[in-house]
């Protein structure tokens, strides 16, 4: 398989974080954002929407969109399995991923914020609070999801979730962690977030997560 | 079960689909948006961030984000399947799907509209083309999609998709009639898209999608 992405990309570092607990090999191709080179026919050909990342499945199909290509890998490589085995435990994986995948991430993605400061001539201090307003409501939200998760997990008697749902990694560990790097790299509070900080911290110290990190990128820039 | 929606709200009107299609009975609970009755404690203890719709399962589990609950109905009503049964067209329509509830919707939502004309003080006008120029773009994405997978499928040997993906409808189509439904209320440029409009209307001559439409809901206002 070959990943199309971008270090610096939360959606590309979702991916690379599935890939990683899978155990799956990839071919990292670096499509560099900011230098715009996605609109590059080579790379925008082969999709509707030129964004990162892409999927290239090994019979030569490209495949869109973070949170399909997860779900594709976890449907092709069921082990370890990224959603629980019940309906209920995976509306409740999927309803945390799409909290920050539908209501955080795209509100404060490169080309929104461009237009905010070319199209709309806001100034750098405009943009800051705009991503900081919605990167925060969002995770204050994620974390009162987490707690009412909690709560309905106590009155069933079970042990507390040491990731965001649950003893193991999901889907929604692999959209939070880089929505967390995010995060700090824009130097949101993340006070008053303990699930979601204890989940970040669980998963951060696993392999996959670890060696998903921008960081860690053949493309990485400092 | 339960829905709490309003008839305008999108993502209502995408779960509202999966119902009828579904053939699946439920009450319909009012929640006024423009009125912010989603803030009220009655609904918003439910849930870590009070967007609507949510669905109350009949064991009483609140589920939020409209995609996550069509899987969920999808998972635990699986006929008719709203979703193919490979995982590569799993993950062609969880693409399409996510590429209105996560690249368009989002960026214009009440809650972002509302900080435009108020945080930032932006015009009318403004925020008007802001509306038209995500939804555009982001529909002549999803059209340049479609025509890549009708290439695939051509190269198949298949007809064409009488729908977004194939020949009934699936997720996608879910996502795809809101839309279409907003970008007509505030008059999006709709040209030049064959055939997202012809997917459009083969939904629209489904009762399903017809009972769903914002006029046929008792809390319609004109």
């Amino acid at each position: 398989m070959k990943l199309f992405n971008y270090f610096r990309s939360s959606s590309s570092y979702r991916v690379r974080i599935a890939l990683g607990l899978k155990g799956l090999p990839y071919d990292y191709v670096p499509v560099h954002l900011v230098r715009a080179e996605h609109r590059l026919p080579a790379y925008a050909d082969k999709l509707g929407d030129p964004l990162l990342p892409a999927l290239v499945t090994d019979d030569g199909h490209t495949l869109a969109q973070s949170l399909a290509i997860i779900e594709y890998l976890d449907e092709t490589h069921p082990e370890p399995p990224l959603l629980p085995a019940d309906p209920l435990g995976r509306a409740q994986v999927r309803a945390l991923a799409q909290m920050i995948a539908c209501e955080i991430h795209p509100i404060n993605n490169l080309r929104v914020l461009k237009y905010l400061t070319q199209e709309l001539q806001q100034s750098e201090e405009t943009k800051s609070a705009w991503y900081h307003h919605w990167t925060r409501n969002g995770l204050a939200a994620f974390e009162r999801q987490l707690q009412l998760l909690a709560k309905e997990r106590e009155a069933a008697g079970l042990a507390p979730s040491q990731f965001c749902w649950g003893d193991t990694p999901t889907l929604a560990d692999c959209c939070l962690v880089p929505q967390i790097f995010n995060a700090q790299r824009f130097r949101v509070d993340l006070e008053g977030l303990p699930l979601t900080m204890a989940a970040w911290e669980s998963a951060m110290s696993l392999p996959a997560f670890q060696g998903a990190h921008p960081s860690t990128c053949p493309d990485h820039e400092a």
